[in-house]
């Protein structure tokens, strides 16, 4: 199996830059000083859509030659990847087909629809999600972008990094969460080409401890009802993310319910800006790994900051 | 009276340098749409302490001549100030004395403790809390630095417009909320000075329009029994603000509480940062205003960000 190669990494960022943020990185003396380490967020809370997806989602897009966009895309997902496709979509001027279970939050529903998405919803089963989709492309002849497996949504996904290591030299760690695998192998790939020495670690809630289990099995175990506020990194593996996890991750460290909770309240608190639970296990992950991150410079992603404010966890 | 010149913002902006953040101005596409203008917002809320007050307690501390100085500041305040003047006195190494109503916020007497401030309680009336003042003032001998009603102050505040028209040419408007007035007076004089063509409007709740009352009679008028989420615009103007008020700000608009809770809601989602309701006030002005900020560039004072997160208005 071929990895994106570092060429990959770099023309992604071209061709996304007219259409996504270049997120900033903020610091903050306050948390510095609480963890005794140097930390730098790399923002993708600011990014288009509120998340990292639009990264991955665009690169995919506008990788299409229009021979193969014409009929448009299709995905299933109820999460950030629906809006961040249904948005490359429409800046394309394609269509773009999501597969959504039918108890979606209505926000969700909303958001896909407001960048013109054409939602087909299914009961909430992994296996009605899949048929659905594959239903889908059949009727409409869309195109399948997977929200993570899928060469050209990992490449554009590790662009962040990308972009992280030009603002920020000599960063010894970059912690990245991880779910399906999308994001950390992006990370795991631009850090590896861009900067070898820096090590990338993996943060993941306990009760979806799935990636921390096949990274240590080596053997690929799936996500079985995940009971996280994570709910960002409730899925399972791809078949291209977790080669390139072993490989060229460093470790997987997994993080309690009340620290994620916890973690996320600090950087609302202390930083003044909304992440979502699952781009807060990073800090988590720091503040239980005292040894291994006091005095390093230390990247993280803060993968997106879509959260229901009438919902929060304290 | 002499209102603060020039040059006493430009020296204050060198005075306060090291003490505090050069705050981002943000912007987002989302927001411009939905109002159909060019927001440009200079975040505040990611200052030193959490707020602009920062900028005008750095000012008036690190103005004061060493024996002037030695003895520490006092102030009351129950709110912000409070927090932004014992930091100021801590990097200074003086004592701040701080007057609080006994029936503060827990999480602000915690704040004022962590940056080392000497904290005497009183009933909560604006008569025990001065004459409470007085008295510590007579006891240890400290200078009083008022939270608004201050040139150094004023002209410390003024800072944060400076910046923002270094990063931001063109601006048609400023909009700055308006509670005692420190903040809009010193962004007044900075457009004045800096940027005579931009005109400065304040922002203010309906349920808290003494400043409204005060700028139309051309007379003074308190803010009593002021009931709004607004905290931080509870107080009333100044005998420096109000006159600065009068001769520089263009106009005053009011608000509905419906409407500053629906513009904080409409920030923190779309640009994911946080923000208190006294900051949220303009840009639920420029949503009632739109035949005037319409196609305009229109900078926003977002003031500060310290919110109880476990206390939210939805």
């Amino acid at each position: 199996m071929k990895f994106p190669d570092r060429f990959d990494i770099i023309i992604a960022a071209g061709t996304i830059k007219p259409y996504i943020n270049r997120t900033p990185v903020q610091t903050s003396e306050n948390l510095n000083k609480m963890f005794n380490t140097s930390l730098f967020f790399k923002c993708e809370n600011f990014q288009k859509a509120g998340a990292f997806k639009s990264r991955g989602a665009c690169n995919a897009v506008f990788s299409l030659y229009e021979h193969d966009a014409k009929n448009g895309v299709a995905t299933h997902s109820s999460g950030n990847f629906a809006q961040a496709l249904s948005r490359a979509a429409m800046l394309r001027g394609i269509k773009a087909h999501i597969v959504m279970p039918e108890n979606s939050a209505q926000v969700k529903i909303d958001a896909v629809k407001s960048y013109g998405g054409n939602i087909t919803f299914c009961i909430p089963t992994l296996e009605a999600r899949e048929t659905t989709l594959l239903k889908v492309i059949e009727e409409t002849g869309a195109i399948e972008i997977h929200p993570y497996d899928n060469n050209k949504v990992i490449a554009g996904n590790g662009t962040a990094t990308l972009e992280l290591l030009k603002d920020v030299r000599n960063l010894d760690y970059i912690i990245a969460p991880v779910g399906g695998g999308g994001l950390l192998s992006g990370t795991a790939l631009a850090a590896h080409y861009l900067s070898p020495e820096t090590k990338v670690i993996a943060a993941e809630p306990e009760q979806a401890n799935d990636a921390f289990k096949s990274f240590y099995s080596k053997e690929f175990v799936p996500s079985v009802n995940p009971n996280t506020i994570a709910d960002g990194l409730r899925t399972s593996l791809g078949q291209l993310t977790f080669p390139i996890i072993l490989k060229h991750v460093q470790d997987i460290f997994t993080v309690s319910e009340a620290d994620i909770i916890e973690a996320m309240q600090i950087i609302w608190e202390r930083m003044k800006i909304i992440i979502e639970p699952s781009s807060a296990v990073c800090l988590a992950a720091v503040k239980n790994k005292p040894d291994i991150f006091t005095n390093k410079n230390v990247g993280i992603i803060l993968s997106g900051g879509n959260v229901d404010l009438k919902n929060l966890p304290w």
